[in-house]
């Protein structure tokens, strides 16, 4: 049975960001056992706990998706002090637990959750920029919109841009926006992945393995941005030669190592982590227990 | 400021839950490193992400406490599949959580906390033990009043015991029975070690050190039910000699070895951990962050 109550969609969504974090080795981001110097997993931990309100109100499905990304960047900020932690994932979240109230149907989820980005207005946009700069995130230059252009606001509005339009012009070289371009397609495959992987595996193991094969088969481009495409690429070529070994334990091995070598360089593989924050939500919401 | 929006309270207590179980090594407990075989990390995090609206609830402060533990118990069980994680917390937690709402200034809470144990009736006597068999706890048993026996309730009702009688009965060999008898005074005291510590600590170590300065003071009566006294003094006193050490790496290191010897022998200090969760808090709730 699929519960449609905003609580019990909130704390999915709550439980989904938990158990992302808390998967380990997820090789180069902060799980329980790795942190950063200034952003540590209780700081993921707290900002999940601290966003429950926002994502309540998500669930109502009342208000617009710009507004409660920056609501959500602003109440998870209030509970930490470790800096931006959630914000690609409000992005995937917040049409998301909104798209679950509207048809607490698994079948019409992804129908509902492409209806809901392609009516984003232009207040959306506004709002989004303004959550953009409150989480200071890094970002890709992009010459006729700046993100930390205060000109940039006035441009949108002149231009009559909505959310939908600045995420298609951002798809080429961001995944997050390219999922609300495609329909949430690696999300969904992504969900798909983690209820298959669940039937065999502990729930950690489920977390690492799909975040493996999600990062072998997309570059992840938080890490395009952070340095360039080639060092995008090489980590998704050595994540797909780890799993292509047959024996587990060797898998495990090579993850742990590429973990240490990833977090020794600072290359994070951050937009993964917000889809399989993402899909976890998805799985549990469709009913996946442990 | 102390907020009191029952959401703000609601999601202290939640992440008391989650900073607890998260913190390592906390010798002889599950942890974010540790596992037992049936009950896992991800279990208690499951839980506590769970139990949101029954907090929620308990802020609001319309309802009984027997009855609050009793769904307390009830929404935890059905977001995980470990059995028993957090009733001994949620012993200690509801009362706090429906004082939070009802001062919502910490210079009351003790005082409040002390008022809404003491009024209980006979209808949480019955719906406490209600949830006592709904969870499956390990109990000590009493002759008078067998916990397993259905027929305890009739026997409470023409008793007239209300719950506050219960853990009067229950103080002599059971910490948490003891705290609701004694206002709740290793709890603050936990508290305030708690904000002692985080001062110069990471939230993690706060947790431990707090954690190993309670189980040096105090015989866990958890410890005393599945073993007995005698084992239960042992551990206080081990975990006393490892903090007199001068140099806080010696320490981390008996903690370590200290953790892997009791998970060995199975002894679990469980109901200090109870109290860390409610030290935590009252913590959280007069505003301590990291």
């Amino acid at each position: 049975m699929i519960l449609i109550d905003p609580s019990h969609i909130a704390r999915c969504a709550q439980l989904a960001m938990i158990l992302e974090v808390s998967a380990t080795p997820k090789p180069g981001n902060i799980d329980r056992d790795h942190n950063y110097s200034d952003t540590r997993f209780e700081h993921f931990l707290a900002s999940a706990i601290g966003v429950y309100p926002v994502l309540e109100r998500a669930a109502l499905s009342k208000e617009g998706v710009g507004k409660l990304i920056f609501d959500a960047v602003a109440e998870s900020g209030k509970w930490q002090r470790g800096g931006n932690t959630h914000f690609g994932a409000f992005i995937l979240l917040i049409p998301l637990v909104m798209a679950a109230r509207r048809c607490g149907n698994k079948k019409c989820l992804k129908e509902e959750v492409e209806k809901i980005v392609r009516e984003t207005t232009v207040n959306d946009a506004v709002e989004f920029y303004s959550a953009f700069a409150r989480a200071g995130v890094k970002v890709k230059p992009v010459t006729d919109l700046d993100l930390k252009d205060t000109d940039s606001i006035g441009r949108i509005k002149e231009k009559g841009l909505t959310l939908f339009d600045m995420m298609e012009i951002s798809a080429s070289y961001d995944i997050i926006a390219e999922e609300w371009i495609n329909g949430f397609e690696k999300t969904f495959e992504c969900s798909a992945l983690i209820q298959e992987k669940i039937k065999k595996d502990s729930i950690n193991d489920t977390v690492v393995l799909t975040f493996m094969e999600l990062l072998s088969k997309n570059k992840d481009t938080f890490i395009s941005t952070k340095f360039d495409t080639i060092k995008a690429e090489e980590v998704s070529m050595r994540a797909g030669r780890i799993l292509q070994k047959d024996d587990m334990e060797m898998i495990r091995k090579d993850i742990c190592q590429f973990d240490e070598e990833l977090l020794n360089e600072g290359v994070n593989p951050g937009s993964t982590a917000d889809i399989i924050i993402a899909g976890l939500f998805i799985s549990l919401f469709e009913g996946m227990r442990f």
